[in-house]
C-alpha cells in the first residue's frame, strides 16, 4: 500500500484502533504520517499508544520530529518517556512498558480482581500482577491464573510464593531474553537497583528482540555492518535504498582487501620457490581454504555457546585443547585426502609431503584461529561475532599460504 | 551436578514439583533416570508432565524407553500420545498441549470463571481460553483478562470478538512463530482441517523453537551438520563427545576438499600463463577472496529475508536486478582498490588491467552466485542456509580463479 493509501485508511479506523495500526507500520512510515497529520490527530494515536511501542517510534524517528511528539504529550506521560529514553540503547530499560497491575498482599482476592477490572483496561498484560508493598517494592509476582484459581475471600499473601524473578532496568536485554527463555515467562518485571517495581517487559518484545540479535548475528557473520541500516532492514529490504546496502558492504569488503593484499605480498616474497614449481600454485586454494573452513566451523560453535551462555571466557585453554584434538584429527583426514592428488598432480612425493604436511598443519592452525578469535572480540569488548566467516577465512589465507610456502622452501630446496 | 546426584536431589523434591524440574532435564539425563527410577516413580513424574514436555521427552529418549514409558501411561493418556507423536517432524502438532480451557458461547461470565476455576488446574496456560461450539470447532478465543474485565452477569457471545489466529496441526512449525511473532499471541490454537480444536502452541516452545532455529541457521551459515549432535547440542558442548563433533564438521569439509580440487586442476590448466607470469598468482588470493565475501554477504541477506518471509521465490529476478546494480559498484570500489598494487606489484600496465577487469567481473558473479544459490536451494526443498559462507566460497574461487586465469591468457598473450 503506498503511503497515501496509509493516511487515509488510518483516518478511516474507529480511533480505538488507530493507535494498535499505527505502532505496526514501520518507523519511516509512521514519521510520514506523522508529518501529515494534524497535531490533534497525533496526539490522540500516540497517547493511546502502549509506552513500550512509543518508545520505539521517539527512538526510531528523527530528532525533530521526537520533540515535536514529546511536546504534544501530556505532563505524566511526558515524564515517562523521557525516563524510559533515559536508559542505555540495548538496556531493559528501553524495552520495558509501565503498565502493569499491581496489588498489595493483605486484600482478598475479591478486592483484587476488582482492581484489575478497573486499572487492569491500559495495562499491557494483566496475565501476571505484581504485589508490592507501600515503598512499592516488588514482593511477588502472581499469575493471573492463580488468582482466578483462588477463592475469593482468600487473603493475597495466602497464594504467594514469595518466589519471583525480576532484572534490574540497566541490564543487557540479552540479559533479559535468557531469562524470560530460562524460566518460560510471559512477562518480565524490571526494578531499579533497590527493588522498586518501574515495569514489566513482555515476552511479544522479547520474540522481536530475539529476531533482532539472530539477524544481527547473522549479518555479523558475513562481514556485513547493520549500523547503515538499521537491525530491521530485512523486514523491508525491498525499500531499502541501494546506496545504503552498499555502505552495509564496502568496509568490511574494503578491510578485507587490504589484508588479502598481505597474502599476495608473502607470494611476492616466495616468487622464486614458485617459478621453480609451479605446480605449488594448483595446491595454494585447497590449502587455505580447508584452514578457512574448519576455522569458520570453529568459529561458529564457540560464538554460540558464548551467546548462549554454555562457555565463559576462562573456558578459553580447555576450549584450545579440545580443538587441538578435533582438528589434528580432522586434518589427519584432509591430508589423506589430498595426498593422492599430491602424488598424482605434484609429480613427486617431495611435493606431496609438502602438501599434505602443510594441509595437517593448516587445518589445525585455522581451528585454534576460530576458537581463539571471538574471545580475543569480547576480551576487547566487541561482539563475538565479529569474527566473522569473512575475517576468518582472510587470516587462514595469510597464515596458510605462510606456512605452505615457507614448508615448500625448507622441504624442496 | 552429576547424574548421580540428580537423581537423589529430584527424590527429595515435593511430588508436585519433580515432574517440573524433570522436563527441563537434559535429555540424556532424563533417559538416566528413568533408567534408575523404579515404574511407580517414573509413573507418577511424567503423568504429571505438561504433555508438550511429555512428548519432547518421548521424541528425545530411544525407541525401547519411549515404548516402556508409554506403557506407564493411562490409557488416556496413552492415546493422546501416540495421536502427537503421529504428527511429522517439525509440525505444529508435535509441540501442541491438549491442556487448554474451552467454554461455550451461551455461558455467562460467571459460568466460564467457575469452568475455569474447576479445570484449569491442568491446563497450560488460562492467558486465554477458547471458545468452542457443540462440535468443538473452535469460534474465537478470549484473553483471560477480557473475562474478567467484563461483568460477571455479561453472556460470554457478548464479548466475543470473532476473530482469532489459528494454525492447522500439520502446518511447519516456523509457520507457527511467525503467526506468534506477527500477532503477539501468547498462545495459538492448533486445529485439524475441519476448525476443530486439537489442542494450543505456547509462547515458551516456541521461544525454544526460536534458539533451535538460529542455532541451525548458524550451523548451516558455516558448514557445520547439526544432524549427527542434535539442535541442542550447543547447550551442553562441553559434555557432546569430540567424535561427534568431529563428525558434524568432516562430511562438509570432505566435500569442500573436494570442489577445492576443481580450482587445483584449473589453475594446472594455466600453468603455462602462470610460469611466464609468475607475479599473476600473487593477485589469486585477494581476487578470489573479495568475490566470495562479496558473494557471503548476498547470500546472508537473501536468506535472511527469505527466512522472515520478506521476499518470495518469485522476486529472484528482481533480486538478481538489484544485486547487479549494488555488485557493479562495490566491484568498481574492489578494482579501484586493487589498482595500484596491481600496477606496482605487477611492474606492468597489462597487468594491472587484467588484476582489475577480473576484480570488478569476480565481486559481480560472486554476488550474484550469492543471491541465486539460497533459491535454487528452496527450489529443490532445501534449507536455502545450505548456501553456506564455506560453499559459496568455494564456488567463487572455482569460477574466480577460471575469469582471472582466462582473462590473464587472453589478454597477455
Amino acid at each position: 500500500m503506498d503511503k497515501k493509501d496509509c493516511l487515509i485508511l488510518l483516518r478511516l479506523l474507529p480511533k480505538e484502533l488507530q493507535s494498535g495500526v499505527f505502532s505496526e507500520l514501520d518507523p519511516d512510515i509512521q514519521e510520514d504520517i506523522i508529518k501529515k497529520l494534524t497535531d490533534i490527530d497525533v496526539k490522540s494515536i500516540i497517547s493511546s499508544m502502549h509506552t513500550d511501542d512509543r518508545t520505539e517510534l521517539f527512538e526510531e524517528t528523527s530528532p525533530e520530529i521526537t520533540r515535536k511528539l514529546i511536546s504534544l504529550l501530556s505532563f505524566e506521560e511526558r515524564k515517562e518517556a523521557l525516563e524510559i529514553l533515559g536508559y542505555p540503547e540495548d538496556s531493559v530499560g528501553r524495552l520495558m512498558t509501565p503498565d502493569y497491575v499491581a496489588i498489595k498482599e493483605d486484600w482478598t482476592i475479591e478486592k483484587a480482581i476488582k482492581h484489575i477490572r478497573r486499572f487492569g483496561k491500559d495495562a499491557e498484560t494483566i496475565n501476571i500482577v505484581y504485589v508490592v508493598d507501600d515503598e512499592w517494592h516488588l514482593v511477588d509476582d502472581i499469575p493471573i491464573r492463580r488468582l482466578i484459581l483462588a477463592e475469593p475471600t482468600q487473603i493475597v499473601k495466602s497464594i504467594m510464593d514469595e518466589h519471583f524473578i525480576s532484572i534490574i532496568a540497566i541490564a543487557d536485554q540479552e540479559e533479559a531474553i535468557k531469562l524470560i527463555e530460562k524460566y518460560d515467562l510471559t512477562a518480565l518485571p524490571v526494578t531499579d537497583s533497590d527493588k522498586h517495581l518501574l515495569g514489566i517487559v513482555t515476552v511479544d518484545d522479547i520474540i522481536d528482540a530475539l529476531r533482532e540479535e539472530q539477524t544481527e548475528d547473522l549479518t555479523k557473520y558475513s562481514a556485513i555492518e547493520a549500523a547503515p541500516i538499521g537491525l530491521d532492514f530485512i523486514t523491508k529490504i525491498r525499500e531499502v535504498p541501494l546506496r545504503k546496502i552498499f555502505r552495509a558492504r564496502i568496509t568490511w569488503l574494503l578491510a578485507l582487501l587490504i589484508m588479502d593484499l598481505v597474502t599476495g605480498g608473502i607470494i611476492k616474497s616466495f616468487e622464486k620457490t614458485i617459478a621453480k614449481y609451479v605446480v605449488l600454485v594448483t595446491f595454494l586454494p585447497v590449502l587455505v581454504d580447508t584452514a578457512g573452513n574448519a576455522g569458520s566451523q570453529s568459529a561458529t560453535l564457540v560464538i554460540r555457546a558464548l551467546a548462549l551462555g554454555t562457555i565463559k571466557m576462562k573456558d578459553w585453554i580447555y576450549l584450545i585443547g579440545r580443538e587441538f584434538i578435533v582438528a589434528g584429527a580432522l586434518g589427519l583426514i584432509m591430508g589423506l585426502g589430498i595426498s593422492i592428488t599430491g602424488f598424482v598432480r605434484g609429480g613427486s612425493f617431495l611435493i606431496a609431503q609438502v602438501v599434505v604436511l602443510a594441509m595437517i598443519v593448516n587445518v589445525i592452525i585455522g581451528s585454534l584461529i576460530g576458537v581463539l578469535l571471538p574471545f580475543v572480540f569480547t576480551k576487547f569488548k566487541k561482539d563475538p561475532a565479529t569474527a566473522s566467516t569473512p575475517l576468518i577465512t582472510t587470516l587462514a589465507d595469510i597464515i596458510g599460504t605462510a606456512i605452505y610456502l615457507g614448508l615448500a622452501y625448507l622441504i624442496l630446496s
